[in-house]
């Protein structure tokens, strides 16, 4: 990897990694509608971010666009989606197979955006031994083995609250290298672990409040 | 409702309504292990946020510590949970019971958070007409009158991304206040709307780029 390979993975902001996704839908759409080209100008327009937004963040990806015609969109769509990491498979485990575990399980969406969950773990017997979605759910006791048989390098942490910091430090013990936290716990981890928090409550309180607000 | 309530309501910044949902996951975690008492300084401690951060967020909900011992935890339970919409029941319908649309409908936690789904619509003649843990699934043909029968308030969106626009529009059009989107589409709505977008997707860009960066 060159050094300029490198600063780009290194030097992206995370709002410009929550907008490129939104980029590529907008694109894969135009594609479908049989376009060839889209300017970033467009792009601003439609997503509702400023031009110069759109140019900056497109710039941490390896394209550059033609004057007057823009970007290329099947290149666009090609570049953006291996940059976003979502064309190669990242091995996954989801700890606690509940209601929100379960139904990740059977979201096949995801597959589709580079994560493979191999596994699910729990501790419920009647849910262990069992399989949703063709994905075999472990005794939470298999971990250490099926880790070392799988090599997953993501976890999902789907379990109650009073479990998570617990399951956190059991899966960095065994080289899982980024959770994805699903529990509106903080989780406690040593640096060089990354951290996606997803608190559907978080959301779910925000939006509760505006729609409280609008009723005034 | 008084001015001061009203005040509460309206001037309550994002990140402190996304911020305790962690305090509620931990001082639910403290009640279960017996404690009765809370501090701004441990709460503080526990999420890694500023203890003025925690004080300053809590202001904002109608509780006061006492000097020295803090927060009465029963009561800062009761007050966070109203406070955050979590005690009523907000009548939500799901547009696109795909795989995640499905998955939403299984997943019995955000009913308890107050998220009450009480139908789903899709256009997929196999999947209408069929309930998923208990919640019927309509032609979104019918939604228009399920609309009347329900009156619901918040639309989850879960469609393909080349329908959201346009569904979004049908949904806003027959009274609906709020929009949960968890497509990676920027719907376009009026201004009295709230919006809530949660783009799964995005949050996996993230996630996939740190661990690369992680690795090098």
């Amino acid at each position: 990897m060159t050094k300029e390979e490198m600063k780009e993975i290194w030097k992206v902001p995370e709002p410009t990694l929550r907008r490129l996704p939104w980029y590529l839908a907008f694109v894969k759409l135009l594609k479908g509608k049989g376009e060839t080209f889209v300017s970033s100008t467009l792009i601003a327009k439609e997503i509702n971010v400023d031009a110069s937004q759109v140019a900056k963040d497109l710039s941490f990806v390896n394209i550059s666009g033609k004057t007057r015609v823009g970007y290329e969109i099947d290149t666009l769509i090609e570049v953006l989606e291996e940059f976003l990491g979502f064309t190669s498979q990242h091995k996954a485990f989801i700890f606690g197979v509940g209601s929100l575990g379960a139904a990740l399980l059977q979201d096949t969406g995801l597959n589709q955006y580079g994560l493979d969950i191999v596994a699910g773990f729990d501790i419920n017997h009647e849910i262990t031994g069992t399989s949703i979605n063709g994905i075999p759910v472990f005794d939470i006791k298999d971990f250490p083995r099926k880790q070392k048989e799988f090599g997953a390098t993501i976890g999902i942490i789907t379990v109650p609250v009073e479990k998570a910091q617990e399951v956190t430090e059991l899966i960095i013990k065994e080289g899982i290298k980024a959770l994805w936290n699903f529990t509106p716990f903080r989780i406690r981890v040593p640096e060089h672990i990354v951290v996606q928090n997803t608190s559907m409550y978080a959301h779910l309180a925000v939006m509760f409040n505006r729609l409280n607000s609008m009723d005034q």
